[in-house]
């Protein structure tokens, strides 16, 4: 594929996502103040922010309320609170996993919902109920995108399947997603040209959620948008699970559109990224997570150990190793 | 120019260099222990390492030797008390900036030293002096390689003729030097193909030498290697000016060819590289960084800030687009 677009102009199909609630939240038990959500709906909006993910629609009868933040549910009244009727321009989205959300349920109709987009994430082996949450929530007149988690395990003929599924549904988008932290920009190339040849035969757009084990999340994520992809994942000073996201800070200073403005995403850094980390909260790159990543492992093995404070590495790559 | 080798195989002509006490050295004004540099020493001879730099030849005429630690001069007895005669199959490097070494009288003949190679680090300014460089330490028998830096801010033109410079003097290689960690991988690949293309057609080869200020450093290191790049600079946990470098341990864990092993680097950061951090020394991406960065600037602004410990962002910003 030729490239798209380059470094002197903007391309009008790019949308930034910030998933800092839910990515993030993966780090907290999204147990966010509300004055934390408020202030990064008002920076998102002011940066030119596309989209902004609350969290999860997680089922309440698999997980306790008790013991996870309200983002992990993402009740209407909840995101209402924060957005109220969202007279913005900027887009909500939630995420919904399959085998973790009771869709038919607790998604309602687009018109009873301040929610613009679902995200259905699913694994490889899970696309029939992917397609069945997908059809649901596009029924009920949400944009909806999938998200094929995981790409760097699973098989490359089982992905075109997948692909084939996703292209021949209603969703409206399909992402990229490097979970574990483990691709470089040879291969994000390679797959941006599959995801995008498909998904441009089927009139649909194709995102990047990116995981910076290898301090390639940005890297990644803008050489995907040199290859077609438009819809960009970012989270605040990169907070997600283990080594985090691709950083909105990084993308924003990027992007070229005179939209995007680096200048609220800064103020909102310093004055509640900055005092979250020194709370003690622990994401972003170490080389536990570089360990993971590059032996292309979940990172929960990572997140255990960078938990307990330890730094014996060779201890930790040996036992890696023996998994 | 096409892309050289793949992900499955190793490069024969791949060399990597450690720039830890000399780019490093600027973070902590070449304050290492001994035994830190013995230890350095030898992990990088055991984890594969081709070529470490030890530090500068800057000349004592100019700067005061009780104001830096001995590596910003690299005295040939201070080099020998680690390595003795170097019976190892690592090569040992050091820089020479043009206009600060006093290279007449304190770079000794190749039979007099156990130096192999000379840094020569330039600004396209000062290409005639770094010219004679050159030629006296080739004469003198060392390998020498040419480091070009602040390309980003140098016009095209006096690059071009910089390199056909370059390329007609006596020295081995070529390196492309991202001083301000400002160039994104797309900018570096065209970067690369000038370099190796005039390189190739003068029998020498191309290096890089990146800066982290944006989460790039790693990636393109690998992106200019993909173009024909053979010599890779990186430091151990990024130490370097700023933002730092390309990361050894991401680079070491990348390289295929099996005369590498991540298992010392490992071992030397926990061992050494946790200590020092935790001592106080700063270094490593972070938000200043980035914006001098992005606004290619020279990073001293933001190394000055950041001492300061001051996290206003958004002040620090507003003054850097003042400048």
């Amino acid at each position: 594929m030729a490239q798209k677009g380059n470094l002197m102009t903007a391309r009008p199909d790019i949308r930034v996502l910030d998933a800092t609630l839910r990515d993030g939240g993966l780090v907290n038990n999204f147990n966010f103040s509300d004055e934390f959500v408020s202030a990064l709906y008002r920076a998102n909006v002011k940066a030119g922010v596309d989209y902004m993910e609350f969290g999860y629609k997680a089922s309440k009868e698999l997980f306790d309320v008790n013991k996870f933040g309200k983002w992990k549910f993402c009740d209407e009244a909840d995101i209402r609170a924060i957005v109220g009727d969202n007279k913005s321009d900027m887009k909500i989205a939630v995420m919904t996993d399959v085998g973790r959300c009771d869709y038919k349920n607790d998604i309602l109709p687009k018109s009873e919902s301040v929610i613009d987009m679902i995200r259905v994430a699913t694994y490889v082996h899970q696309m029939p109920a992917a397609i069945d949450m997908i059809e649901d929530c596009k029924a009920k007149g949400y944009e909806v995108v999938c998200n094929i988690m995981a790409i760097s395990n699973a098989k490359e003929a089982d992905l075109e399947q997948a692909l084939e599924m996703v292209a021949n549904s209603s969703a409206d988008g399909i992402y990229i997603v490097d979970s574990y932290g483990s691709l470089y920009p040879e291969q994000i190339r390679d797959i941006a040209d599959k995801y995008t040849e498909i998904a441009e035969k089927y009139g649909k757009y194709v995102g990047m959620h990116a995981h910076n084990n290898q301090q390639l999340a940005f890297a990644n994520t803008i050489e995907a948008t040199a290859r077609g992809v438009s819809y960009l994942d970012a989270t605040m000073m990169s907070m997600g699970r283990g080594a985090g996201n691709c950083a909105m800070e990084l993308l924003i200073s990027f992007l070229k559109n005179p939209k995007y403005n680096i200048f609220p995403v800064m103020k909102f850094i310093e004055e509640h990224m900055i005092p979250l980390k020194e709370s003690g909260l622990v994401w972003g790159y170490d080389i536990p997570y570089l360990l993971t990543g590059r032996l292309n492992q979940h990172p929960s093995s990572a997140i255990d150990y960078m938990k307990e404070e330890r730094t014996d590495y060779t201890n930790f790559y040996t036992d890696l190793l023996d998994k």
